[in-house]
């Protein structure tokens, strides 16, 4: 394994040119865009258009001259592709958590009679903090919390929602959608999958795997920026049967109207709530044309090939110093990788220093990220070198840095 | 009355400057900022800045670097003169109607035993909604509407909540925010105000006037830009003893710490859920700006002198073609007056294809809205004289028009 190796690679790529849709700044190699998505270089200036020449001339008339009003199912139709999902099954909306609350809220009531959610031990936390919110709602509710191995035997006559995320915050393992919806619906559950680390990560295919539900991240592979909304689905066999406990105007069946009372859109849209973040929206639609021309299967081959190659050149030049902290087997991981190294805070700050930004989980985990569009095997060769450079020079060994963490 | 006098009035307003602060199209007579507020001069260069410099370049580390992590109170700490507020009552959060319905479920959640919750009929359509989701999730309690009059002899003691905008949307009708949360206060129930249509309109004293609970909307007056996220305010007294039932990672005591229970945060944060969106966030905060060095005292006498020669002009020169639907005292009303005509709707349109830009809200109300900030006693006066023009030309008489309205 060497850098020429990593450059023929790159050669090899099909999605090397992917690259150039990015702005990705001198010296740095960013390898955290699972956490923060690199700026599309269309964005600046299309958001500069729809402030300028859409808010700022057109003023109100952009909800219908600009097709404002329509923004949320027409820029969610761009996942299709990447979700395996109809485009008339997904909406960009709110924030991942209040998507969450949403259809966990949604699914538990179309489970009636049944009192328990069912999630992993080590769910991303707002993932079961949305769940501890919507039981203090609901008293008679249970969350159930058992290991990954334990969900098979855990789903019961008594689980209304089988709830998880498909691939690991931390240690990037992948579930097996298709099984899990399968044990789930042989009880009668429903499944809500959280989709955040996977989404424009590894290939997914809601419809052909009986997804019932789904919510995911704007800002980490989609490129969407820092807090960009997020989307979830409803598969169309269930639309007209869930509600969202947040009625609001842009959900109703005719919000123009102006009705007293609240009657549902007969479709996706009824999961939408106020009004649409344009601004945010139109952020995200750059994000998501970065996806233009790329299969979804492309972009599952690269995660595999830089993760892959990742792990073996550190797991080379580093030799035992680092464990690896991720599943082995690409096809049961995403696209991020995690090293164990009991220094693994003070490593992870002086390859930032170096420009190698990667982030640290608790209590030793050094996290990698591998954004297929913009990440090379030139990226994944030179943090595994300054990884064994750093470990080796003992160049970690300085007093212990203080101060606020990071955003996941 | 005329143009001569409105020149007049213009030349002696104390915040004639403000209009400078804004991109106003030309050609254009924006009496809309209810519904959308205008495009502030500096939120294109400031977007750049933020989209550019801190996502592009800086990337992950913004969230320190640039503290965007304290975005929601920072900028919400903005509001506090224009409320009447402290700081740490204020937060930046999602929707309005998200925000609502985070609220009016603490409220509830925090008045055990008690099942009504008491609003106004004809209250803005998408706080009633999200009532009535709410309602869904605890069959228990009851959404009580009765007119305006009758609220305070419907104020008993099985009142958990007092759930009320404070200007009518439609009407613009000012409701004695004091007075009512007194009644509130006297029979036990907590007071929660929609402000979407009063602030950066008329003077509030939210600490003054012992309100408890509100949110309001950051695109119609404090110009954000559209779609941009709302604002809630929670009186200190209350912070410790109310939740909201949409926990997220943003609003638990210690989020950096991934911990597996949800502890909300002790203060405002704990209002918070998912990662803030810092575009939508950076326009609102150049929105709330434009209010820096205006006192709350000059808007509310701003928007009684623009409505009250607005409603003068539009009788002088229209005499019985029109009738006031607003209420007559400016005390009593908001900044924007409506006027019914029965072809209310084609001389609106008429009015816009003119370039004067009010909206029109069924059955024949003619809205228009007056920003304190950038509308001035001409654009009040040229309005007037273009709906006597049209009056009396019949010129609205045309085929009807058709087509989707416009949001509000």
């Amino acid at each position: 394994m060497t850098l020429d190796k990593a450059r023929q690679l790159d050669a090899a790529d099909p999605l090397r040119e992917m690259r150039d849709r990015f702005v990705l700044p001198e010296g740095i190699i960013y390898l955290d865009g699972n956490s923060l998505g690199a700026l599309p270089k269309v964005t600046s200036a299309h958001l500069r258009e729809i402030v300028e020449r859409q808010w700022g001339a057109d003023l109100i008339t952009s909800w219908n001259r600009h097709g404002w009003i329509d923004w949320p199912e027409r820029i969610a139709g761009k996942l299709s592709p990447l979700l395996g999902a109809k485009p008339n099954e997904l909406l960009i909306a709110d924030s991942t958590t209040v998507c969450l609350f949403k259809l966990l809220s949604a699914a538990v009531a179309g489970r009636p009679g049944r009192s328990t959610i069912l999630t992993q031990r080590g769910n991303f936390p707002t993932d079961l903090y949305a769940a501890e919110g919507l039981i203090r709602l609901h008293p008679n509710l249970v969350l159930k919390t058992v290991g990954a191995d334990e969900l098979p035997e855990a789903l019961g006559g008594d689980v209304a929602v089988l709830f998880l995320t498909h691939v690991d915050y931390r240690s990037g393992m992948r579930h097996d959608m298709a099984a899990l919806n399968a044990a789930a619906h042989s009880v009668g559950a429903l499944t809500l999958w959280d989709l955040s680390h996977s989404t424009g990560a590894v290939e997914l295919d809601l419809n052909g795997s009986g997804c019932d539900l789904a919510v995911g991240c704007g800002y980490k592979y989609l490129n969407g920026g820092p807090g960009a909304p997020a989307f979830l689905y409803v598969a169309e066999r269930l639309q007209a049967s869930l509600d969202s406990p947040i009625s609001g105007w842009m959900g109703h069946a005719n919000p123009f109207d102006f009705g007293p009372s609240f009657v549902p859109a007969d479709d996706i849209r009824r999961f939408l709530t106020g009004t649409p973040s344009i601004l945010s929206l139109a952020a995200l639609e750059c994000g998501l044309d970065t996806f233009s021309g790329v299969s979804c299967e492309w972009i599952e081959r690269k995660a595999e090939g830089l993760t892959s190659f990742f792990v073996e050149a550190v797991e080379t030049l580093c030799g035992d110093e680092v464990v690896l902290a991720s599943p082995r087997d690409p096809g049961l991981r995403g696209s991020h990788v995690v090293f164990a190294h009991a220094q693994g805070y003070a490593v992870m700050q002086a390859l930032i220093a170096r420009g190698i930004i990667g982030d640290f989980r608790p209590p030793n985990l050094m996290r990698f990220g591998f954004a297929p569009l913009y990440n090379s095997y030139e990226d994944a060769w030179l943090a595994a070198e300054a990884i064994s450079q750093i470990i080796h020079d003992h160049s970690w060994d300085r007093p212990q840095f203080l101060g606020r963490k990071r955003v996941t």
